[in-house]
């Protein structure tokens, strides 16, 4: 592959400068985009809709038509792992994920191996995605961190998490024994999208928020630090983003333990958190407000300088600090990818 | 006052490390007391109570006699500052604040100074609680941060703070100007309190969190200073502890700029965090998690000698990391404060 045709995704996460950052957005595939709603009513549930390749990579795609961005994300979710491992999933329209009860945690873990088969579906997206993208564009496979997916598994919906927090107290072994079995899966199901296209591969840890200190190193540091060696076990060398969202402070703890390639920040991280973490060798990717992003206006255009300016001296991959927030003005994000690609 | 007479709360915000550290907890009066649900029942509504200076001296003083905590904090609530200024308050049962629509900013600026007279009976509760209070016992007075009191004003209810934050964008001159009338109103009732007996003020920026960097930057640390700094031009010398919840990495930040004696921090604080605002001469607060408190256990005293050991070596305060949950059990409460007053 020769140099122009490396994807400027996978150059920052080669931990390059470059001239300009490459920039993709979280949940740029749905929500805001007719076409997307278009197509999500044709499919039964969105369940469904995730595991048919067919629209999966259209909805992966369509952002990709309208917008200049440099990489394309798989469209999928971070609960068909517990579906693929046997606890039951699904969505209430204008509410969101529902779970059955959390099964027993050995039952689960004797799903493991079945699961990835289970998710193949995801494996074909990727293919079609990667065999229609154009080569300078990367692919990105992602997976919820076990923490976030846990919190869903045992609370049964998305909450505040008191719950599984005081549940990850109060039944330690139980909680362990989960995460390890959520790695498992996890690992296999990263190494499975690797091998079907996936360029980079995301964590979403999208409930990093509120932990303490020993709790942090214990759900989140832990299980990211297993999946990355046990993908990298597999041969797989696919460069990681880990996104542990909330994370405050601890992001710095995550850095230093978690051998990921890049870090992506949340909307709450200071210039100087994302200069340090350049300066120890990580990629950095992050963090425009997506309130921001949605109000528009002058302000949107200072701060999108200001990250420019902030981060784009390390290897850098500008990005919100959250998803897209559906109600989000198309010119908009056409606004901020014409400034950033042409930087 | 003889040395035996300086409460140890107010030694630890003059920066000293003491042998064992003070100790109260957020929201140690009301909510968990069965003594405070029978006074509260006594009580038209909540607000009521709040302006009551004998109820409110007594649910003060309540949590004093059951346990041996350092210091007492006066009861009261954020939200009498909106309401003296004339946005309507009330509270629904089970559910939390309501808020009448945000009156014009203007008309809010003119009842700056009428407001802290409306805040009297708060300033009778302080003296009550004072002259009833053993001399070795702090009495700690407090406020909301403005910013966080805004969200309540602009949203018109406890909320995710989108809203909030998404208004601060659009409206960003309409904001600032509350913000600086809430700062005004704030530092008046902060110097009232001080001169009725506080002898520490607190300022819970409960919302802190989310913010980008210069947002943090306007909306908490500019407020937070700009009141330090007209309640010290009022010449009184009070000590603050400062508490903005859930600022993640920007409280180095906040510690910086803002001349607080102390800063409260709150569960996801790194221990590394603490010591370094400890180093750059700061007293710090927290940060045990109200979850482990309610949970107890093994667990419950480990992390408490570890808040020791971490914080114990610099000037310290030993809190939660937020406030008390309403069904943590009495003796958890008094374990973990037998176990401090005997470090």
């Amino acid at each position: 592959m020769t140099e122009a045709f490396q994807p400027l995704l996978l150059r920052a996460l080669a931990g390059e400068t470059l001239p300009r950052p490459p920039i993709w957005f979280m949940r740029q595939a749905g929500r805001c985009l007719p076409e997307y709603r278009e197509l999500r009513s044709r499919a039964k549930d969105f369940i469904s809709f995730c595991h048919d390749p067919e629209m999966a990579a259209e909805a992966t795609l369509q952002p990709m038509r309208r917008f200049a961005f440099d990489a394309a994300i798989v469209f999928a979710d971070i609960l068909l792992i517990p579906r693929a491992l046997g606890q039951e999933v699904w969505f209430e329209a204008g509410e969101g994920p529902r779970l059955g009860p959390l099964p027993e945690i050995e039952r689960l873990a004797g799903e493991v191996e079945a699961s990835t088969g289970r998710l193949s579906a995801i494996g074909e997206t990727l293919s079609r995605v990667r065999a229609e993208l154009e080569p300078e564009r990367a692919l990105i496979g992602f997976a919820g961190g076990p923490w976030t997916v846990a919190t869903y598994m045992i609370e049964g919906r998305g909450s505040d998490r008191t719950g599984a927090r005081t549940f990850a107290y109060e039944h330690a072994e139980k909680v362990d024994r989960l995460l390890d079995v959520l790695v498992d899966s996890t690992a296999r199901y990263l190494v499975m999208q690797a091998k079907a296209g996936a360029q980079a591969l995301k964590i979403f840890e999208s409930w990093a928020e509120g932990l303490a200190e020993d709790m942090f190193e214990r759900l989140v540091i832990g299980p990211h630090k297993a999946i990355v060696e046990k993908v990298r076990a597999a041969g797989v060398t696919t460069p990681f983003i880990g996104f542990p969202r909330g994370a405050g402070a601890l992001v710095e703890n995550y850095a230093a333990k978690v051998p990921v390639e890049a870090v992506a920040l949340d909307t709450q991280a200071p210039f100087a958190l994302g200069r340090k973490l350049q300066a120890q060798g990580k990629t950095v990717q992050g963090a425009l407000d997506n309130l921001l992003l949605r109000a528009g206006g002058p302000a949107l255009d200072a701060r999108v300088e200001a990250y420019l300016e902030a981060w784009g001296q390390g290897p850098y991959i500008f990005n919100l600090g959250h998803g897209i927030l559906p109600d989000t003005p198309i010119e908009h994000i056409a606004h901020v990818v014409e400034r950033v690609t042409r930087s």
